[in-house]
């Protein structure tokens, strides 16, 4: 029925790449649409459009850079268009990088479909949608729950029940989709003392940037039959992606601790400085909210944060990046190249050597859009090159964070940061399908697994 | 007779990296006294260890980073002591170069063995020395050539002949040998405006950094009977390496002059431009003599610069980075993987995997060295990141240029250039050998020729 409509026939013909580029565009466009629009906007507040497209890019991306004061700009209206925006980005993220891992997925006929619990279909743009309603709903779900838990936590720091839930609202799809945009004028900074808004902002910046295969297959063991539990096997993608995901953020906290620790920390209690370190690593996985100016740290802990921020989230999440999976497979890669092995294994599969060369094409055009990004902006802008690198890592990480010269940026600047968000949220690979000649056929003798990379 | 001694045979016991190794540390604790040595210093003059070790490693691995003033530093014994451990450091880079080129390659069995005129003796202790002697009798030959065209033309320059003709000597073993010292105090800036000084300096650079194979190569083509130069062909390798490197110093002359033409070359005529632009180019191969205060480019030259010393110079040369043949097979790899093909063919020739992984592992691994350090660095230093930047890639492509930092840096941060020379000068891969668990028995299919990597 459907599917016969002209219409669909069309996007039907296009490459999933195209269809996702024909979306990408046509979101932004609308999005800066409806962003300039007068009802959106506080009484008297005018904007440039290169910063309502900048906004729109940032907000489709779920990026959170931002040239403008969000809660100065915008009116009721206008935050809950953007709340629309970030939900549409977030989900878009995570379903276009599912879809891709089926697409790719589907050659070596592998359990993700059964993972994903769909059929055939799902390489279409029928399936396409059918993915991007179930991700909707289980996003929904969980947005919902963070919404009443702060909205209902907030009646004590707001004067109405209104602006409570309005802050719950927005507070909870903004961490959810790892969207980073705040209408408080100053992230979570309000927060700092208050560690169950900094625990709930944690969990749901992380069950959006963990990645969508995880949260099915962790659904799919809570609520499969007792006894059932031992023998249900978790992907190698989801133990990798989690691994990981967790170790960086542990990595991240011992780290940034350390190299404040005669700084921003020197005059702060344990659970202060525990509770900063954590929020900005777990932020830096693709989240953007902080609960601290992140300017005040040390230039080596900005520079230490621009690579946490250049790995950004798992594949087929809210987040950017090279990716968590990506990663740990270039530094597997290194090891074992290094002590002369040939075949990597995990967990007893092997890694397919594609998925290798796959991560270290992904690492290695990270570094060359990061280093030219860097190279351009630093003949554009007057600050110093850890601020740039942090900026623009940001951008590629789709994370938000900023020492707070996005403002401040020349229209070329903003440009690049634009394409880099672009980059970071659809993924290198993707971006790559781009300039593909011609799909190869599969031929694959081993009994390997596949695992997302970009 | 000579392989019966005891000695020899302990050291042909060793394998090739300990081999290496052993060499290196002896000839740096050798260096290191023979420059502690007060008939070395100038009257009065007394220097910290860590400054007589830094500067001996840095000799060595033919970098020229300098703690120290040279001229105010070494007595003329001093001089002629550091040119013979420039001498020995540059004929070392190329012998190991070399020599493990000739170790991989022995395995396939190709023309390498042909190319250097040398028999399967090659990979043992008695046949590096033959090599080291071949090398020494090329380096020499070009230095000689150097010494007597520019100490004849120093005697304008200098009231004595003895001081013309020792600036000569010493300038043209500093230039083949990539050592980049100077003994004038300013490198090489009082002849700004002298071409026909840049010129030489520049050919004498560019012949040490080209790469020992290539030098028997073209040596083979000219010296061959006439008639016969139509059916020789010139390697793989060569043809790589030396389309790399000389595209390398159009595209750094190019964008040198870009990134300052409103800045440092904002008043300069149509050839001070040029020279300037081009002699830095060829610099940052390896060479590290410089005809300006590089500390006067803009920071986007910098960052630029910074990028061409991390590439460095090719393998087999007096120079460091991760070499120009890495380099070129990563941006290939790159663009045909990222076009979905699979293997890489040039001048009718297919590249073996095995390169393409070393490549890419050389280039990961660099990368991660010089982040790390620069991280260290940037926790013990007041600098800039883009000062630090350049002196890490500096000391990695043992370039030996620097924003003037050098001698202000904290002993942790000297130990880390040293370090870093040291991996430049063996080249990652050589470092890497030092990990490796076992030697695999090569299986080759393919008619492939090999490249050679780091
Ligand atoms: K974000
Ligand atoms: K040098």
């Amino acid at each position: 029925m459907l599917s016969k409509h002209p219409l669909i026939q069309l996007v039907n013909k296009l490459s999933p790449v195209q269809l996702i580029l024909v979306f990408y565009f046509l979101a932004v466009v609308i999005s800066t649409i409806l962003l300039a629009l007068p009802v959106a906007h506080k009484d008297g507040v005018d904007v440039p459009l290169i910063d309502v497209l900048f906004t729109a890019v940032s907000a489709m991306s779920v990026t959170g850079l931002s040239t403008i004061s969000i809660v100065d700009t915008f009116s009721t209206t206008g935050i809950i268009l953007l709340a629309l925006i970030l939900q549409l980005g977030g989900v878009g993220v995570m379903a276009i990088g599912t879809f891709i891992w089926l697409l790719l997925g589907k050659k070596i006929g592998l359990k993700e479909r059964r993972l994903i619990m769909t059929d055939q279909n799902q390489t279409t743009f029928e399936g396409m949608v059918r993915l991007i309603k179930q991700i909707l709903l289980v996003i929904l779900t969980i947005e919902f729950i963070g919404f009443i838990i702060l909205g209902t936590y907030f009646l004590q720091y707001f004067p109405t029940a209104g602006e409570a839930y309005l802050n719950g609202f927005f507070g909870s799809i903004s961490a959810t989709t790892n969207g980073g945009f705040d209408i408080t004028g100053e992230s979570l900074i309000r927060f700092q003392d208050d560690y169950f808004v900094q625990f709930i902002n944690m969990l749901l910046i992380i069950f959006g940037a963990i990645g969508y295969p995880v949260l099915v297959e962790v659904k799919q063991y809570l609520f499969s039959k007792t006894g059932n539990h031992q023998r249900f096997r978790f992907s190698l993608f989801t133990k990798v992606t989690t691994i990981t995901f967790f170790a960086l953020i542990v990595i991240g906290t011992i780290f940034i601790t350390l190299f404040d620790f005669r700084h921003f920390f020197a005059d702060k209690s344990w659970h202060e400085i525990l509770f900063f370190s954590l929020f900005q690593s777990v932020t830096t996985r693709s989240g953007g909210l902080a609960t601290m100016d992140v300017s005040q740290l040390t230039e080596q802990n900005h520079l230490f944060m621009s690579f946490l921020m250049f790995i950004g989230a798992s594949p087929s999440s809210a987040g950017g990046g090279i990716r968590t999976t990506t990663f740990a497979l270039v530094i597997i890669f290194l090891i074992t190249f290094a002590r002369g092995g040939n075949s990597i294994r995990l967990f007893r599969r092997e890694v397919h050597e594609e998925d290798l060369l796959k991560a270290v094409t992904v690492t290695l055009m990270a570094i060359i859009f990061v280093y030219s990004s860097l190279l351009v902006l630093s003949i554009m802008e007057p600050f110093s090159l850890s601020a740039l690198l942090f900026e623009v890592t940001s951008a590629f990480g789709t994370v938000g964070l900023s020492l707070g010269i996005t403002s401040e940026l020349t229209v070329l600047s903003k440009i690049i940061l634009m394409i880099l968000m672009f980059i970071g949220r659809v993924g290198i690979i993707t971006f790559l399908l781009m300039f593909k000649k011609n799909k190869k056929s599969g031929k694959y003798h081993y009994p390997k697994e596949r695992i997302i990379i970009g």
